[in-house]
């Protein structure tokens, strides 16, 4: 049971088995980088939680580690540090959009035409 | 079909149902602020999904609405701006964790004792 999902977990690369011992052959199971990159995401999804579904008080909180202050995690853009709101924020197509999130994102370019908010 | 599936949004707390003409009588949905909150999950799980499972490019960005430059986003605490990274922020037990969750994730106190990291 353990072992299948662990494997599963493997396989979709979000763990990392890496032989610790030799005799007799033990494995460690460490989190890929795909894995960790996930946090920020339940990070915030667990304040969306926190904020709109916990009347009773949150259960989980997200603290600084070593004071144990409390967190209040929001997105912001990495280069400049400004939050990541709409208006001022909104998704586009990529490269490799198809052809309805073309439609319904526009495309990348420098103008504000033909783009949805989400 | 879709009378069905506003509704159900409107009884997830996630779209407002508001009159906006008497006769004839109509209605137009708008997003709460519980689903205008869950925008900032959604951006970064579009960025984890560009960052790692996008290897033909993005199908979708964050862009300034604006200039249409590409954003970033990363997650930072509100109040002193530091990234939200492990090892300097860890989950840990709210007022209203049950007995599982204290047992792993202690409780919010000044100590980085018998805290786990996510």
């Amino acid at each position: 049971m353990l072992a299948r999902r662990l494997n599963s977990l493997v396989e979709s690369g979000l763990l990392e088995r890496r032989r610790y011992s030799d005799r007799p052959a033990r494995h460690e199971y460490v989190p890929t980088e795909c894995a960790r990159d996930f946090r920020p995401v339940l990070w915030m999804l667990i304040a969306w939680g926190n904020r709109h579904f916990a009347p009773e008080g949150p259960s989980l909180l997200i603290v600084d580690a070593n004071t144990g202050a409390r967190a209040d995690p929001i997105v912001v853009d990495r280069a400049t540090g400004r939050p990541l709101m709409s208006p001022d924020f909104a998704l586009a197509a990529g490269p490799a959009a198809n052809a309805r999130q073309r439609r319904l994102y526009g495309a990348a370019r420098g103008s504000n035409t033909n783009r949805r908010r989400p």
